[in-house]
């Protein structure tokens, strides 16, 4: 077991009803609120007029259009500028993923002097930020139970995961009732997005029997609840226990002391939307299954056996490598089965840039440090069998 | 699943060493430090020395010799006179539960003008408190992640569990390596302390299959490890896995959304260390499975099943009452493999008092509210069988 120094200080609202809280939330960090959102369907579902009505007392400012993969420019440029000129007291940031780690970049970027971009790629380190909340629409990314966030900037290709301690949100409303009309693309999208965020911490070196119990618990969980989130949109207790498990996803409660995995498949799948703006959970289960198989050996397979038996209940008394290659194929056959295209030419992706992306991981990702190494072959090796 | 509102601010510093942060964290809080600890198996694992070495820049003030099941009467009512006299910045709490404990009641009592007892029995409720650090020698009450704390009032038999979010401790020092002294018959009940945290809030209406998988992941982690630390007391990854299983016991991760239990065999085994000075685990391990088989019912059956199919690998074809009495045989036969007296009459305790500790419960535990309720007809009978 590794040493670790953990704090999630976040504070999490839970349940049908709770933005009722709202007002007296945000009364704690100040009147002035940059609500951030993105293309509207906060509008569709009621919640924007809720939001305005329920701080009708407090000075709002907006912006609007945050994209998927958000974007360095406009969104968190635009953000940080609204922000400086109006001194912002605290962000109230209202949709998905996306919307938050956008509004966590102008958090950090409007209390730094010089260009917020040298905080995304680690140039510089924030010494402040301001106040977040959020009001969580999707269940897919933990943002919300996180310090991290991934920004886009596209005339470099460039996919950026950046954490800082200072972008915990302080409050994060999580109202199951919110994702009842997420599409099922974006459904079975955030679902492996949760899935893989697990995966990533799952197949290490070093794990405990504590660790593992919680993994294959969230995978089970996302698994299941995920079906019966496709099968019936409005059926609240699917739709809780998908969010309760993703918002877990990322903040290292799952994995406490286990030793680092290197998170080789969001590597490559910034890439892909990086240079595609496809969707990223689409991208990740794509990735998966063939990552795993170019990893599987002497080495890696005791993990898989684990993973096999203990979360798709194969017989444990098969060989070890049938049961690692009947894992990875279940763990394909899970991703189609909740309707994920599960080749990159269906999601508009073919060989022409694929040694470019490589290239652009083996210099950008790290991933030498892998668990498993990747070097710019074996990049080239999964990419071009997930085509 | 039920709504919630959670949050957990407490810095977990864990691992071998990481004593050496000590100067540094406590110089965020302050520089008059009053240290509180128990009976001295501080200085005989050279902890004391290295903490006073530590903090040689420091002004600190002590409070020794807190006992097991920690009192009102003299040590929180001590510890408050120190800290009011001589401006305390900061607790530092060096020990196991108890320490903690006692130094989280100080922290309130000597923030607040009355007797401290208001705060404990909820007649008053705290407005601010002295910052806590631990540094824990003791895998089992989970108190460096909480906000709980138990403290006894020998004249009136009164051992009250009571909450104060002001309570967090601010960070948390787990290194396992401390706990390598720990004695079996400690070891033991602290397992059976925190598995007893977990089964109080597995047994309810309404879980998750993440909860579920989260507290079965919990409850394994606890039998496996302790009988290995009891194999090997110096067994690192053993004691480290404890030690971590141990501090999510109370703050709620391991059942977010879930029903509440009553904790009802923490209710009845106050009192029985209350009347008796038992040692906690072991008077929880032998009412634990007194309990299980009052409320095995119809009602109650499908959980029973879950947690022996689930936790001990009962085969799940069996009939459903016959899984549930082999999984309450399990878990009193793994107190005893243990070491743990599974009669009240080896801890010291007989039938004399039997009938004025279950109207002494009654009154002050809330049963009528567990998830089966218990009367004092009920209380008698569990008491009894625990003979």
């Amino acid at each position: 077991m590794q040493n670790f120094d953990y704090q999630t200080p976040t504070r999490l609202i839970f349940g049908k009803g709770i933005i009722e809280k709202l007002p007296e939330v945000m009364n704690q960090f100040g009147k002035k609120i940059l609500l951030t959102y993105g293309g509207g369907s906060i509008k569709k579902i009621g919640l924007y007029d809720k939001v305005k009505e329920l701080l009708a007392d407090f000075e709002i400012f907006e912006l609007s259009g945050i994209q998927p993969n958000p974007k360095y420019d406009p969104s968190v440029l635009d953000g940080v500028k609204i922000c400086k000129e109006n001194n912002i007291d605290v962000i109230l940031a209202v949709g998905g993923g996306s919307v938050l780690d956008c509004s966590k970049a102008i958090a950090t970027g409007a209390k730094y002097d010089g260009d917020p971009w040298d905080l995304i790629s680690y140039k510089a380190f924030a010494e402040d930020s301001i106040p977040i909340v959020d009001i969580i629409t999707l269940a897919a990314t933990g943002s919300e139970y996180d310090c991290g966030g991934v920004i886009s900037r596209t005339e470099t290709n460039d996919k950026i995961g950046y954490m800082d301690s200072h972008n915990y949100p302080m409050v994060s409303f999580l109202d199951p009732t919110y994702t009842f009309t997420v599409s099922k693309k974006q459904t079975a999208a955030g679902c492996a997005d949760a899935m893989n965020h697990i995966m990533e911490q799952y197949f290490c070196e070093d794990s405990t029997l504590l660790n593992d119990g919680f993994m294959e618990a969230g995978l089970k969980s996302l698994m299941a609840n995920a079906v019966k989130c496709l099968e019936n949109p409005q059926d609240y207790t699917a739709r809780a226990e998908m969010m309760l498990t993703c918002t877990y996803g990322c903040n290292g409660i799952y994995s406490l002391g286990n030793s680092q995995s290197g998170w080789p498949c969001h590597g490559i799948e910034h890439a892909l939307s990086a240079y595609y703006d496809i969707t990223h959970g689409e991208g990740l289960a794509i990735i998966t299954p063939r990552w795993m198989k170019h990893i599987l050996s002497e080495k890696t397979v005791n993990r898989f056996v684990k993973y096999g038996v203990n979360v798709f209940g194969i017989d444990s008394t098969l060989d070890k490598f049938e049961i690692a290659n009947k894992a990875i194929s279940e763990t394909y056959k899970f991703f189609e089965s909740i309707g994920i295209p599960m080749h990159l030419k269906e999601v508009g992706i073919d060989e022409s840039r694929i040694v470019e992306m490589a290239h652009h991981i083996a210099v950008n990702e790290g991933l030498e440090n892998a668990w498993v190494p990747l070097n710019e072959n074996d990049l080239v090796k999964i990419l071009t069998d997930s085509l």
